[in-house]
Parts: structure tokens; sequence; C-alpha cells
């Protein structure tokens, strides 16, 4: 069989994150999962049995390289001079993947999200590896939703391939309330996680196909790759470049995509902060308090202190983070709108906050 | 006519405005108000027109006194070893202004409201001054009520007595929003504002009626008044006595009442971040954002920063206000409980904080 190499994207931004996760140390590197380490910390140790030390790619943005480097010693950095979206950076890694062993099975991974059950993880993408290296598939882990959850897009099943593995019937943006209820009764849709499983050749040809600029680009970067001139032809490459989600640029189009029907081993983006406080035990009122806080007649909240006192007084389903110098205030249903303030923030210039 | 001194009371916590009123400093010291003086400051500058600099009296907590001389230099202090409500600060600047003049008239002002008619409120003090003079009656200003407003006191007037001023019918305490809605509309009722004029001999006189314990030590308190015993003379008279109001101690009980029936001269007990609030312009959204602070999607809120950004996202009718220290987060309709914020954390032990 193909080796198997992990792939974390350690690209993101975190700006559903603010005020705590900033550009120069995004989400995926601060230590906000339950166990203390970074989620990149913890994604990077998640994968290690299946891939060892020597074969964990991390993709990120050159600022970050060092953090990478303190974080995860082992991994090999490939940095993106600028950020063109997954599919840009699954075709970097690619094409590095691909002087070793164009046949190796790539397994990608967010590097900010969280995972409670591991091992059933590796379960589900041992059997993706499996079928990847297999056939030319590009298979995608979808979840058994938990809930109709209206933050994730979500994946149609459709004919049987192997134990938990089926073709794609079709993907399925975000839905509203009335469909995600739909999609999670019918017992036949799982949440797209953004983890995927394929061989290098397979996604490469995909890129070919779907995405043909970004397939140049890379072919002009590839003899540059591990030289000095890396950085500057990949910049050079990338600008010219739309900035396009792998799922958009290439699973949506494709017929041989797969996905495994994976049961919820406990996965979350972490793709805002009331999912991240889905990962901590709640109180009787069920409220979340990290730091130093005081809640009277509250529910539903979730605080985070900062070594100043943040004191909530009848509130509901409230979020409140405090950080060094900003304070986030904002109702739970609205956490998806976060980075609308960091926005807001870079067209006033405060360029200090975000 | 007798002489008319003023008398501020301003032995007040502020424990409502948490966290930005402190014990060290509460709010009737803070330059919260919107021409930037302290709340003190201006109440006593509103009615020196009336008193001079020669005849203006605060009492206050032994702690505050620095606090009053440098605000208001020619103020006269009497200072509490202990605070035993307004019935005995009353009772203090009484007997104090008894050795000079028994006759003198009293006006008595919380030294923690606000006004924006200043010749309107000198206006009904004058009226109130002038029946105080004449007859042995212990008047108080009610306040045309502007709103069915259910976080004042109300007084029904009675029978006529001078141009504005009328015999009390009743005190009534706080009432529900459906009794402040029949107050509101019957015309008969105003607002208990705080504020009380007579004279020296007839508040002195009903205390010994109503408030014997309270008069016995006042009067074991006369002799020592200006000397070097006062303090420890006062903390002794005052350890044994009740913390009684003066309108609960005194005025609900006696008969010889008056009211001035006053139009609302702009006052305000400024009692609440809310009715803080009311004193600034809100912009287009109905929010008052003061200091550094962003909001997106929010309506009807409150934001005060201190140096650091106040993010606010999707929130409707929110107060946060935010000190060195300390940020506090409620909806509007909860600013009345904020100092159950001030009793938890006294509770915890926490009085770096109060």
């Amino acid at each position: 069989m193909s080796e198997v190499y992990a792939v974390i994207l350690a690209g993101g931004q975190g700006s559903r994150f603010w005020p705590v996760s900033r550009q120069r140390r995004p989400k995926q590197f601060l230590s906000i999962s339950a166990s203390g380490e970074s989620l990149f910390q913890a994604t990077a140790r998640r994968i290690e049995p299946m891939c060892g030390k020597d074969r964990l790619l991390v993709v990120t943005n050159v600022m970050h390289k060092p953090l990478i480097e303190e974080q995860v010693t082992y991994a090999k950095v490939i940095a993106e001079p600028l950020a063109r979206n997954t599919a840009a950076s699954i075709g970097l890694a690619a094409i590095s993947l691909e002087r070793k062993d164009p046949q190796a099975v790539m397994i990608v991974l967010p590097a900010d999200h969280a995972v409670t059950d591991e091992a059933a993880q590796r379960k589900v993408l041992a059997e993706a590896a499996a079928l990847a290296g297999q056939k030319p598939l590009l298979v995608t882990i979808g979840i058994k939703p938990s809930s109709p959850n209206t933050a994730y897009g979500y994946i149609k099943r459709g004919q049987k391939l192997s134990e938990s593995g089926y073709k794609v019937g079709r993907f399925f943006e975000k839905p509203n309330e009335e469909r995600a209820k739909k999609y999670f009764e019918s017992g036949d849709f799982f949440w797209n996680s953004g983890q995927f499983v394929w061989r290098v050749e397979v996604i490469l040809r995909a890129i070919e196909e779907y995405m043909p600029d970004l397939y140049q680009a890379l072919r002009t970067i590839q003899p540059a790759l591990g030289t000095d001139r890396q950085d500057a032809v990949v910049e050079k490459a990338f600008s010219g470049l739309e900035s396009v989600s792998i799922d958009f640029g290439v699973l949506e189009h494709t017929r041989n995509c797969a996905v495994i029907a994976a049961p919820n081993f406990g996965w979350n983006d972490v793709g805002s902060w009331d999912a991240w406080a889905g990962h901590f035990e709640h109180d009787a009122d069920g409220n979340l308090v990290r730091g130093q806080a005081l809640l009277i007649d509250s529910r539903g909240c979730v605080v985070q202190g900062n070594g100043k006192m943040v004191a909530v007084l009848g509130a509901e389903n409230l979020i409140v983070i405090d950080a060094h110098d900003a304070t986030l205030v904002c109702p739970r249903e609205r956490v998806q709108d976060v980075r609308k303030i960091v926005d807001e923030l870079k067209k006033r210039g405060r360029n200090d906050l975000i």
C-alpha cells in the first residue's frame, strides 16, 4: 500500500475568534483546547500514529512558520507568502509530495479542529486511506450529525463502496434551519468536516481538470521548491490566482468523490466561540466561565476573563470574551459574524487590534 | 425671612454604578455628568446662587472628606465615621445649624442628582424655602412625571397651599408598571426627588417625635461638634442606631408634609447606568457610545470604553461598562440590580474591586 502522509492546513486567520485570535497568532496556535495544547499541536499529535514524525507536512502562512516549528518541532513546513485558500494550499502540498511518490496518500486535516475520540478518528482515516489507496477517489470524511447544525456544509451519501464508504451523492452548502432539520432526520446526510484523503496523483489530476490556472501555477512553482527562490516564485505564481476552496474548486465538480460516513468522534470545527464552548463542561445554569468572572442571574453564557473581573448580570446566551486590549460582547447566535468586527477594524486601520 | 442654607448629602455608595463607582470614589465624585463636573460639584454650583459660599454644608463619609474639599473648596464638611442613612445625616446637619440659627431654612439636596434647567430648579427651591420659612412644614420637591417610571417613589398631592405648594396626600413606594401608569395619568402624583426644604427647628422637632433614638444621639453629639472628640462621639452615638431614611423615619408619619408640584426641570436621580445614559445624545441606532468602542448591528446599547476596544455585535438594550480592572455586562432592564454584583464581590472578599 502507498505511504500515508498527513498534510495539516494551518493557514487560517481565525477571525471569528477575535479578540483572542490575532493575525500574528491565529486561533490554531492558541492554547484554547481543553487539553491546554494548541489546536494545531493536538491535530499533529492525533495523526502521528498514522504518519510518524517523518511524514507530516504543514502548509501555513510565512508569518507563522516560526510558530509551527516551535509547537511541533518535527513538522515540515511549506510556507505560503500569500494565502489563496485551501485548493492552493493542498496543491502546494501535492506537488511537494509528488516528487517523492505520486502514489502517496495524503490525509488533509485542518489545523484548527477538535476531536475527542482520537482512536475513532484514526480508524475512519485508515478506512479512507485504504479506499483512496485502492481507487482513484477523492475521499471526504462526513460526520454523522448530532444536531441540525446550520454552521456546517452537508454531504449526501450515494452508492456504497466499502464498510463506511459511499460515493458522494451531492455536496450541500450550509443550510437554513428548516433544511438542516431535514438533513438531520434523513440519515443520509453527513457534516462536511473538511478532512480529505486521496492520492497525490488523483488530486493533481482533478486540479488540472477543474482549476487549470492553479495547476499551471503549481507546475511553475514545483522546480523552485526547496530552493532559495521558492518564496518569490510562489508569491508571483499565487498572486494572480483567485482564492478558491478545494470544495468549491474541485470536489463539487468531480464525479469521483467518496464520503466516509463516520460516526461522530467528538469532532468539532471550533468554528466559533460557541462551538469552542461546546468542548467544556458548563455549570448548572449552562454557563461556561473561564478566568476571572462573576455571573449573576445569567444562563447559557460563555465568559472568558483575562485577568480583569468580568461581571455579567441578568444575561442569557451571551458571549463575553476579554483579551488584554479588547473585549467582545455578542449573543451566541451571532458568533459567526465576529469576523465582521475584524473587517471593520481593518477598515478603520486598527491593525493593532486584528 | 430666615437665612437659607444648603445641605448636600454626599454619603452615597453609588454601588449601582459599579464598576466605575467605587467605595473610595463613589459616583457623586466622578466626572460622569455631561458637563465634565462631578455630580457633587454640579449640585454645589447650582445651589450657590441661593446659599452663597458661606452657607453650604456637606455631610459625607469620613473617607471622602478630602474629595469634598478638593472638589468644592468652600464647602463646610460634616464627616460621618459611619453611615446611618439620610435621617441621621440630616439630623447631624440640623444640630450643626441649630447653633447658629434654629430658624434657618435647610435645603437638603442629594449630591448625585442631575438637573438640566438650573434656573427652574432654583425657582422651585425658592418657593419651597418661602413656604418652609413661613410655616412649620416639611416641604418635599415633587417632580411632574415625564413617564410612568417604576424606579421612583411617588407623592400624591393634597390641598393647595401656595402657587405650586400642596399638602402631601400620601407617599407611595416605587410602583409596579400598572400602578406607575395610573400615577402618571392621574396628574396628582409627583416623583419623590429626595430634595427637601424645612426649618432646622421643624425637622428637629419631627425627629424628636418620630425617631427619638436618633434625636437622643444627636443631642449627645451636639456638644462635641467642632471639637477633637466629634468623630469618636458621633461614631459611638451612631453605632447603636438603625439605618433609616428620612422618608421612612419621619416624612411618611407626619401630617405637616408639603410638596411643591414642580415642573420637570430635567431632574434625574442618576440612579443607574440607564438613567445616566438618558443625559447624553444617542446615535441613530439608539446607542450611547463613550470611549473606544465598536458597535455592529446593535441597538439601544450603552457602551463605555476605558482605553480598551469594546466590540459589541448584534446586541440590543445591553449595557457594557469597562473600567480598568473590571467590566460590567447587563441588559438595560437589570441596571437596578448592579449592586448585587457589589454585594457578591464583598462576600467573596474582593475589596479590591468594590
